[in-house]
């Protein structure tokens, strides 16, 4: 696949279809959508410079391990763009990765970037990354494609025992807009809504930063997709009154023995699960597994700013983008932005090449010598 | 105990003592804190008739079990002062009982007033209720100040064997502003913290109405009790980390099984404790056992407004109140306020009469012949 004419993907907004990465065929910069300021408002931002790139990931414009893993392998051409010398592509790089530290993806982009791009001549380092980068996108692309057919066969199955609709819970967005694509955790409800599977799905808003009601709820309403937003702490009641058939949910890092870091609040709504008989399913590009990292405990939780908790982000009466304090100034607040889900409380592992049950059989899927 | 004069207790404002509920000595007529307008805002409302104290129940301007059933027995007594006849008597009831479903505090203590007045001429039975109320109120201060004491033996057991400083997790706001008196899951905290064992508490803001954030982060700061303020979701996490001692809550009903239903959430708190061997304890007076439920399914779980989960409230950064949109509008939403934790997964029931360890030792406490 070369830059610039991905395949097709359902993901639209008002009818048309978008994307929260693009990039204009020729063009030396990507657009991308805000996302903070997302359902409300639709800002469309270009990117044409490593340090605009950097504070895109940083302050969360862009988030989801797939796309901030593109942004960050455009970010690094764009550095080289300026200056493709071994310190320019060290420090461009050390810059890039510094942005956010749990997500591998991130790395494992920038690394691909670097170790391709270091082995060639300063003028042609340039173009390489870019031609690179438009690699990673597509390849993201598709693999979004195919990790989305592997879960709606098991949506399928699902639905063939007999459930009417298929009440799925999501959390936090692993859906278009965290990806090149059209999602992962959320590609096989898109293409099982489009063949006519009757879905609700439950969206956990995900607190502090409201992913599940800012950006999951309304990439659902864009397909018609019938869903309910709900608090995050509602997970344990909802399956305990039997109105959850399945969760799925993306990972931002999978360590060598199945362990999932994902958004804080994944490892709670998996102790529901397990609690309550609901399967719990994974949905990961192979980018994300970190083989580096015998067990989940070893990932390094990012710790985010206090006034994400404390104040909280949306729309006023009025229609103006606001933001209310919830507690006294000054109270103190900690939020860590993932948690660490034990893999034996994952029933399925769903990626490109196929579905896992657990940390051997996903080993064997993309290490084992018959792929 | 007679009205007016009941035990002093260590909650503050500003170093002032405070209550949840008041009456003047020999006025016919309550003051009530604005729980809503907490706490950026302190306001006092004068409750002097019965459809003013339905809807302080309805809209919580009071919440906490413990209170809504004083504040519904005043309005019982205030509904009688207008008509003392059998009808108005039934009326009144069953209005002030429709207010909120789940906890059972409320009818506990409107079926208490009812008994007594029903069996007296219709000329005494004003004056009777108020004198019940007043008595369910001074038996609510004295609950929690054995609660509380009861409670601390099992705090300093945890601090003895090391913990410095404890670290305890609380939901909800089980505390002052839930009762006539210092509070439930917070009473052995305060009594701790006032006995120089060192304390931490994490509080879990409590989505949707952030009673967490606004409550209780707001009277652990009156007491200078050190304090975090964290996401729901957050607490597995906490947990797996080993940064929880034990987690304490209240209750708002209590089936003859052990089940225990509580502000929503506490469930996922349950399972989260259990997964990583941290203490559970529930916190209740005795009449938030219900003793005619076997078990904790057959509770209502009341489902508030959509709107509560959509539209978030605090203060504006000009320092005004405000409210803000998290979805689209029209965005569908289930709100459901409370869930059930299962008796299995709480390690230790304290109330008024001393700890049980189980079910059938939380009835033998209350029922068995040796109290």
């Amino acid at each position: 696949m070369s830059s610039g004419s991905p395949p097709s993907v359902p993901a639209r907004v008002a009818g048309e279809r978008y994307r929260a990465l693009t990039r204009e065929p020729g063009h030396r910069s990507i657009v991308v959508i805000d996302q903070r300021r997302l359902p409300h408002t639709h800002v469309l931002l270009t990117i044409d410079d490593a340090e605009v790139a950097a504070e895109a990931i940083r302050s969360m414009v862009v988030r989801g391990a797939p796309l901030i893993g593109a942004v960050g392998a455009y970010g690094l051409a764009l550095a080289l763009d300026r200056d493709a010398s071994d310190g320019a592509l060290s420090a461009a790089h050390a810059m890039l990765d510094a942005t956010r530290p749990t997500a591998v993806n991130l790395r494992w982009a920038l690394d691909r970037v670097r170790a391709l791009v270091a082995a060639l001549p300063v003028g042609a380092r340039a173009d390489a990354a870019w031609q690179e980068a438009d690699a990673i996108y597509a390849e993201d692309v598709a693999i979004n494609a195919a990790l989305g057919g592997h879960g709606l066969e098991l949506l399928r199955e699902l639905a063939a025992a007999g459930h009417d609709p298929l009440n799925v819970m999501t959390h936090c967005n692993a859906g278009a807009l965290a990806t090149c694509g059209f999602g992962t955790a959320t590609a096989p409800l898109f293409l099982a809504h489009a063949l006519g599977i009757p879905l609700h799905v439950w969206v956990s808003e995900t607190r502090p930063r409201m992913q599940g009601a800012n950006l999951t709820a309304w990439e659902l309403r864009q397909h018609g997709i019938p869903h309910t937003l709900v608090v995050d702490s509602a997970s344990g009641l909802l399956m305990r009154r039997g109105d959850v058939d399945v969760v799925i949910v993306g990972a931002d890092r999978v360590a060598a023995n199945g362990d999932v870091c994902n958004k804080i609040g994944t490892y709670d709504k998996a102790l529901a699960a397990r609690d309550n008989d609901v399967p719990l399913w994974v949905a990961l590009p192979s980018p994300t597994i970190d083989w580096t990292l015998d067990t989940g405990d070893r990932i390094p939780i990012e710790a985010r700013a206090a006034d994400e908790v404390l104040r909280i982000a949306g729309r006023a009466d009025d229609g103006s983008a606001a933001r209310v304090a919830i507690a006294t100034e000054g109270t103190a607040a900690m939020n860590f932005a993932f948690d660490v889900t034990p893999a034996r409380l994952v029933s399925r592992y769903i990626t490109e090449r196929g579905v896992a049950n657990d940390a051997r059989s996903l080993h064997d899927l993309h290490r084992g010598g018959a792929q």
